[in-house]
């Protein structure tokens, strides 16, 4: 039933507000598309209907460096636009999967490793410009940073996944590469030991840029991808910034933390090259996962709890993990309380995909049990559609299903994603 | 015709939704109520109505200190809820008015000079508990400190001013307080050096907490009021906050920006009683104004502007100030572009209020060329109403008004507030 009609490729707001236009006039569905590293079936068009292929629409179109701003077409990739901000000493500070489109990660609500330290899309876009069902071209605020004038469209439009408008433009907050950064490791004898130092941490005060937790079963997909030897135990990396006395200050005070639960190994890196070898740990975790099992795919969790229950969370679902026969490893972003699965599977086993749906599912029952949340940066779609009545309740669902209702009265934005179609008002 | 029909104080979410259902089945407009400290008009009623008083709605309901958050009801003042908090180390770090209670706070996305540091309303919201229109109560998110599941209710609410929903709980974000901190204060020879200071701070990449801007005729206030004898010049205030060392590191480097242009008398605290001291100017600013002139009324303005105006938006100002019969002062958030007049009139001297009123039109209009935002924090009541088209474009406010219809269909949420009366759909 996956029958998209059409593609196109756009190359100004007009074409997109025209063809949206278009397509309500016609109840055509509409399935805007950026840089489709999504992982929730954002993108499927389960009613056909026109892709809006926003991918060659990534100039940067103003850069304002003394507000520490930046106006961008949404099909700019954030890897693309770091490397037009370096010369100016500035970067923004979000970092998912590397094809991601700005456009893309502003409508899934995303984040990263970063955002323990700099928030969410949520908190790094000024204003936006959206095309509407109607094609009404929205400008959701001024380029002031902070106002109080008007309802908060432009968060209305963060996470909303395409169902309520096109993004044609972004203004971002930018900031200051640091001065100065250090990047430290420690392995610990349990996961929970692990999480509790990152909890302790952000206790401390200390404003850590990162604290990535990962588990033993993913250390060793490391040392097996890149033919390296580190102690095969859960394990913390951080990453500290500031000037180099405070980095450094930061690193002794984390180390003590580490220490006082059972942490050991604690390494640290000041070096430019050395730090770049220690958080390639990190960021070649997925892949290196494929390296285990080359001809398999990966089943992504995504889920977010408040902090003091991470430990438990990871504690719980390691339990179910460690018994499945799939190859399953821990990555999260601890300082947030975000954790992820990836559970790898083969596509051809049709009992490898269901039980590795059981862990997902086991693992965001567990969370939603502990107030937490379905998903924390990856966004519903379709995946994660048939969780939201149970954490947000029906009077939430009722509310939304009347603002898209309101907004796009024929149902073309992306219809089927983020809404259950049960909910009625 | 500011006739409030009845004054309703309310003592649970059960007894506000069922007479927010009576009055939307009467179509009886209701006005939310909370600390009285709003300066827009958000607390008016038009067309008369049920006030909804939640000032004796204050419990805290549950502290996760590990969370680091709180759930609160809307009617606790900031002050009350920072000394319940103050045993466990934490705080919420927003600080308008003394008087104003959480529910109004996100009701007009309210800010503060430590806004710089930690953002505004928007920022500092795990999630809310509104009652609608039509008596349901929307829970808008879980307790995670991220999520990516749905669309953010939670924002759309902070800043909606009544019109949306009544906040009837409030789950927010604290913070640790500061191990130590600095503050400090500089003179220049012209709000421009001070304003240049401010952005260079910034663009410096270090995090101060507090950066506050007076201008000459505000330290003369203070002086006046509290019989000091401060250099009457334009003044940056600086708070530091972090270890004791990178506190110290911070005020050393800011020193040094603040001398690079033509910034004397440095001065820092460490002392609890000498920052309290130095902090008085500043926190008893407004009281100050009515030393000069006490029998009259305040006029305050508050726009917003990218950080880069800053300068040429108050040397524009002054001009119109100075040359103005009124008395005016000058105090801005600077760290965030956002800038404040205090106009004092004779409230019996219709010529007199009509001054102030045209100095603060002029200030709006000067910051909506500069892309700014005709409302930094104090929100658009129905003060700044006429300015919102402006600002914002028709498309923004058909928007408002269909996501408004939506949600209230008989108006009878805050009426008269936010949305201009003329914008159709």
């Amino acid at each position: 039933m996956l029958s998209l009609t059409m593609c196109f490729l756009f190359r100004s707001e007009m074409e997109v507000s025209d063809i949206v236009k278009s397509c309500n006039k016609h109840k055509i569905p509409i399935v805007p598309y950026g840089g489709s590293t999504s992982i929730e079936g954002h993108t499927l068009a389960p009613n056909g209907g026109v892709c809006i292929d926003m991918s060659s629409l990534k100039k940067v179109k103003s850069l304002h460096v003394k507000d520490m701003d930046v106006v961008v077409e949404p099909g700019i990739g954030w890897m693309e636009l770091n490397d037009y901000l370096e010369p100016y000493g500035l970067f923004f500070p979000l970092d998912p999967g590397p094809g991601a489109s700005i456009g893309g990660m502003c409508a899934t609500r995303c984040s990263g490793s970063l955002a323990v330290r700099y928030g969410t899309m949520r908190d790094n876009v000024i204003n936006l410009k959206v095309v509407l069902a109607n094609g009404d071209v929205v400008k959701t605020g001024s380029r002031a940073r902070k106002s109080a004038a008007g309802y908060d469209l432009t968060r209305l439009m963060i996470g909303s996944e395409g169902t309520l408008g096109v993004i044609t433009e972004i203004t971002l907050k930018l900031q200051k590469i640091p001065q100065y950064s250090v990047v430290a490791m420690c392995n610990f004898p349990t996961v929970k030991d692990a999480a509790d130092v990152a909890i302790a941490t952000m206790m401390s005060g200390i404003q850590v840029s990162r604290v990535e937790l990962l588990d033993e079963v993913q250390v060793r997909a490391v040392n097996i991808a890149n033919g390296k030897n580190f102690p095969e135990l859960p394990t913390l990396m951080f990453e500290f910034i500031g000037t180099e006395a405070y980095s450094r200050e930061q690193t002794h005070i984390v180390q003590k933390i580490a220490a006082e639960h059972n942490g050991t190994d604690f390494v640290f890196a000041e070096d430019a090259a050395a730090k770049r070898e220690l958080w390639k740990v990190r960021k070649e975790a997925l892949w290196a996962c494929f390296a285990m099992e080359p001809t398999f795919e990966a089943m992504i969790t995504d889920v977010c709890v408040p902090l003091s229950q991470l430990a438990e969370l990871i504690a719980v679902s390691k339990k179910e993990l460690d018994a499945s026969r799939l190859v399953c490893t821990v990555i999260a972003h601890a300082g947030d309380g975000n954790f992820h699965t990836v559970i790898l599977f083969d596509p051809n086993q049709e009992d490898q995909r269901l039980e590795a749906e059981k862990l997902n599912n086991f693992m965001v029952q567990t969370a939603l049990k502990m107030e937490g949340t379905c998903t924390g940066e990856h966004g519903v779609g379709t995946g994660k559609v048939k969780y939201l009545e149970q954490e947000l309740g029906i009077e939430n669902l009722r509310t939304m299903k009347k603002i898209k209702a309101a907004l796009d009265p024929n149902n073309i934005m992306n219809p089927g994603k983020l809404i259950p179609p049960h909910v009625c008002f």
